[in-house]
């Protein structure tokens, strides 16, 4: 099955059952207006979405209509929580890598998260919007999941049975404010401003046997400018997956209905080239990263970060090269006059 | 107005007027169902509650009934956004002098800030619940407010005129896990269990003149275990006011109406005493500031962390000594088996 939310010009818009093929859309009034409320009570309103769904992918639905992700706000236009792990450790290891800084043993066993902020997601083709380019705007392409209750103190395993939904992010980090927050010691704030998700929210169903171990085996693609810089494979390095995410975060409190968990950036390690040097063929999934590898490499980055006017695309296709979410495809651009 | 949020087995609960006594309530049915619909329509909602406000305080409220903290969730149950200030650099200072840490110079300029987790609060009389008592349980009791929308980047003063409600808070914390949480970086997560709410939340008219650049001029009173341990004066030693503090949230995002912004642990200087030693004649707000009193006075903490069946009460009386929000009173239990 397939959600997003359409624009209605409320906070929490109107919810939608997409086709699989991402061509025509319904409107779920009727079954339930929002996807939060779906979330609350996923048992009893899901079937029913899901019969809406079939209906549309047998081009029965009688009000259907042409699907448009420029009309589409966050799958949760605003959630209770949004808390993003670093589950590909290859990440961590780059850019430590590149300030000549080691990755600490427990880093390995115990996965790193921040919380984040929930109150004012974004579409996926809305602007990215910041009040400076001097921030260091990079973009940071992630998939995440959408959860039921999870009771405090499940384990990994348990804690998989919570999926409800999976999306893409857009992570938008401000590199520049970055250091300093974190020199602070209570984690990222002003560095991460408003997230972005994919047009739709998928059920893990809709992956197929690319949903497996916790993990999504399929490509990501980032394309900046136009240019595709990362076709990371999402599955195989993903050191934590999502049920270890989710038991972390639940390790001291219930994880409540609508509760969005994230993978941090997509990462594959480098391989050694036919020259001996070390190679990154599959890319980046965010510029920190490219710029991790330039310092790597020739001791500086050479890479800048967004400015405005700069476009971000991020998708994942599945076995059949359609796209699974739609893709995230903004522009940066500075605060309205 | 006085506004508290009555447990009906619903996620969200139902929106009741409380009188100014606390001794009646009324439900606010009719008006708005729930806290967040109204800050989601406040200049539309808020007239027609105080309207019934009013009517409840004349003793003319037609359905009232006896007014119960124990039935009380938190007066938002769940929350799209909960970041917690540490605006009593007192408090900073006292834990870092504990550990012969200095404070960095920018913290006097530039305030200190998590993002919390908001998607499970629990009501001012529920247990706090602990799968350890090895955790090392912690009260801190702090104010908050509740915001309506404030744009990304607007100044502390404009900031001021976004709050809409003021609670009381106890932001449980555990001690022993934070530590090993914080050297990773990405700030709090395990260490930060649900959060609990005074039983009502008030607008800042409220408070009369206590409320006063944006600090509220009252004692803030914690009782463990039936004792006393804190009488501190919220409003002079509060370095960052509110206005301070949701500007620096709102630096590089949009702060969305039900935003919860916290002051972080109440906290007073020590005052040199008769003997030429410092003392702390107010007390303290959490047990690791009482902790760290012990460790500059004696070298070493003597005071242990909470143990199951403890309790902790939180209460702010106003200048004519009726309680200004109701009082926050629970007890620390296990998981239920």
């Amino acid at each position: 099955m397939k959600l997003a939310t359409y624009k209605d010009g409320s906070r929490d818009g109107q919810l939608v059952v997409v086709s699989r093929d991402l061509s025509t859309a319904h409107y779920a009034t009727g079954i339930a207006h929002k996807l939060q409320q779906a979330l609350d009570d996923w048992n009893f309103i899901s079937p029913q979405l899901h019969d809406l769904y079939v209906t549309l992918n047998q081009g029965k639905a009688r009000h259907a209509f042409v699907f448009d992700p420029a009309q589409c706000m966050a799958p949760l236009p605003r959630a209770y929580q949004w808390a993003d792990g670093s589950a590909y450790i290859n990440h961590v290891e780059l850019v430590r890598a590149a300030r000549s800084s080691e990755v600490p043993d427990t880093f390995y066993t115990d996965p790193l998260m921040y919380q984040g902020g929930s109150d004012d997601f974004i579409g996926p083709c809305d602007d990215v919007v910041a009040l400076s380019e001097d921030f260091g705007i990079d973009f940071e392409a992630e998939i995440a999941v959408v959860t039921g209750d999870v009771p405090m103190g499940v384990t990994p395993d348990q804690a998989l049975h919570g999926v409800r939904l999976l999306m893409l992010v857009n992570d938008v980090s401000l590199r520049n404010l970055i250091p300093a927050e974190l020199t602070k010691g209570f984690g990222f704030l002003q560095g991460k401003p408003a997230t972005a998700f994919s047009p739709v929210a998928v059920t893990p169903d809709e992956l197929g046997d690319a949903w497996a171990g916790g993990r999504v085996h399929l490509t990501l693609q980032s394309s900046w400018n136009g240019r595709k810089v990362g076709m990371c494979e999402a599955g195989p390095e993903m050191t934590f997956h999502f049920g270890q995410l989710i038991a972390h975060l639940g390790k001291t409190r219930n994880v409540r209905a609508g509760s969005i968990v994230g993978s941090g950036t997509v990462s594959n390690k480098g391989v050694t080239g036919a020259n001996g040097k070390t190679e990154w063929p599959k890319g980046y999934s965010c510029i920190a990263e490219k710029r991790a590898i330039e310092t790597i490499l020739d001791g500086k980055p050479s890479t800048a970060y967004m400015q405005y006017g700069d476009t971000i695309r991020i998708e994942m296709k599945g076995k059949d090269g359609q796209s699974v979410f739609g893709a995230i495809d903004q522009k940066i651009a500075p605060a309205a006059a």
